[in-house]
């Protein structure tokens, strides 16, 4: 089993972050030095992933809070106030970021003088939640399998997309090490290809089986019986137990229903947005056109022709068979069951 | 309106291909000499598409019929038959390329000395009657729709797929022309990306409005009401009305029959092969991993990654709500419905 990698660290006073587009090819990492750098890092998909973005704005505001040469020590508060606007603004869907920020400012407002330390324990705390929340959701959607189980997932939700060890793959982790789970095949995901650069790459290095297919295959996958569950990770569930994730994740949804594969959606509770009623109020992201007509230094479009490129899309509460978070399981979940939930803990 | 391109074309006693899989960058022809050639160019994708499958090899059985230098003319028989019999073999799916070597071995059966303008008779006819067919499936498919209709297509069957014109690309053509058809959305078609190279390609040609997405987003396009029919090609149909097309078709029907958008299947009566009961009896073939890992020049999955790449899948009757062919249209197939279509014509 190789090293756990980590797409988000600090050390030695210092944020690192792996830059996920140059993956599988090169393990290249940056070192924002600013909220801007940082917020631009998530726009540009440096970091991806709804839990990742959250933990890397919250080290965005630390750095905000650091940056102070040549400046009046008493405006670092505006500072920090601006940092926390810009990386609010850094992607709109992802409501883990918005998360973040909503801790991080309590923690601003807490502070009288020197905050960086105060603010970096902040981050560091936000962080390690994150992970142990990944281990603890790995046992309990592991538990929910079968021995021999086979599973189809989509984007990446691994370490890469996490704190650590991940959402849908950490109960694929999970899963595999207490042998529930014999194989796993991933969607590629286009347009960013997450699962053929990031989850192929990460399940490789832990020797868990794997079979990448196109996007297009998994109906057909499901239709020759060949996978019991999918499981997916989510950028926002609202109150009724609607999930915005990666687009494809709706049609996963539309066929694993049709042909009785079951569902399991895998989150940390600060993904759970209970202040909208369901899926129709998210904001989905819809980026360049440019993401499809490429892929990477190839052109595979005519230059000329639009492509419309939603980045996320709504798997309605209804599709899914069970909600797994930190705090625990939603099956066949609804406002009451949300609302349940979100009460405990 | 641009002029219409030919992916295969009989020209001065030549066979010439356009090589599909150089396109959108760059417009190149092949001009294989011998049988061999040709089924090493239908094996490796320069030509693809099942109706231009089958007229490809057609003229392949011309060349080797041709070619004669330094043999025993009394050799033709025996060279033509191993001709056929190495086209049959080049791609397992699609049936259109056994039906047009049949009708060539029953021509080459009828013919005494000199076959070559014998055989070359009937090849040009398959041709030219795979156009007049697409036509008139063009004008049978536009007829269903109502004016204002959006329609998302998949892979590319158009003029680069068949004689010319098209079989679902056809439909548009026809349907745009006589202003039935006001936008096209077209999916990329992983992993040959037939959608984002050919198709748009192509409907850019004509000033054809369209939209391309990535695969994964038409159920999300379906669930938003933007599009009211999916309309397709097909490989093989059997004879209780299941459909063998490109990987992805079958989970485009399942999405589209979960939202209420209606489902056409356009094909010439060639592609319909009554030997068989239903489409669990088609061979689908599968082919290398690293098309999956690769895209062109771009490595974009670790290399020890295992890939499955089924090229078509199966769409069964049910989902289907009509099927095109130029002998008439078949609403809601089943084997009654197949059996009076092939009784016709």
């Amino acid at each position: 089993m190789g090293h756990e990698v980590r797409a988000v660290e600090w050390r030695d006073g210092r944020l690192w972050l792996l830059d996920q587009r140059l993956l599988p090819g090169q393990e290249a990492f940056l070192e924002p030095t600013s909220a801007a750098d940082v917020a631009r890092a998530i726009t540009d998909m440096v970091v991806r992933g709804a839990p990742a973005i959250g933990i890397t704005a919250a080290y965005g505001v630390v750095l905000a809070a650091a940056q102070r040469q040549g400046e009046d020590p008493g405006a670092w508060r505006a500072r920090v106030e601006r940092a926390l606007d810009l990386l609010g603004r850094a992607r709109p869907t992802a409501v883990n970021l918005v998360w973040a920020l909503t801790r991080m400012r309590r923690r601003l407002d807490s502070c009288s003088a020197e905050p960086t330390e105060w603010l970096l324990e902040e981050a560091l705390r936000i962080h390690e939640e994150d992970i142990a929340a990944n281990r603890r959701m790995g046992e309990l959607g592991a538990n929910l399998l079968r021995p021999g189980t086979c599973v189809l997932t989509h984007c990446n939700t691994g370490a890469l997309a996490t704190g650590g060890y991940g959402t849908a793959l950490g109960v694929v982790r999970s899963g595999y090490r207490s042998g529930r789970i014999e194989q796993i095949y991933a969607d590629e995901t286009r347009p960013w290809l997450q699962g053929a650069r990031l989850t192929a790459w990460e399940l490789l290095r832990e020797g868990i089986p794997l079979q990448l297919i196109v996007d297009g295959a998994a109906p057909y996958l499901m239709s020759l019986g060949r996978v019991q569950w999918v499981i997916v990770g989510a950028d926002r569930i609202t109150a009724n137990g609607d999930v915005a994730n990666k687009i494809g994740t709706y049609g996963l949804a539309v066929a694993a229903r049709h042909h009785g594969v079951r569902f399991m959606v895998v989150a940390p509770a600060s993904t759970v947005d209970m202040g909208l009623a369901s899926g129709a109020e998210i904001p989905i992201e819809a980026r360049d056109g440019a993401e499809i007509r490429w892929v990477g230094e190839q052109q595979i479009a005519p230059a000329e022709v639009a492509a419309w490129n939603p980045v996320f899309d709504i798997t309605p509460a209804g599709l899914i068979d069970v909600i797994v978070t930190e705090r625990g399981v939603v099956e066949e979940p609804d406002a009451a069951g949300m609302r349940r939930l979100m009460a405990t803990g």
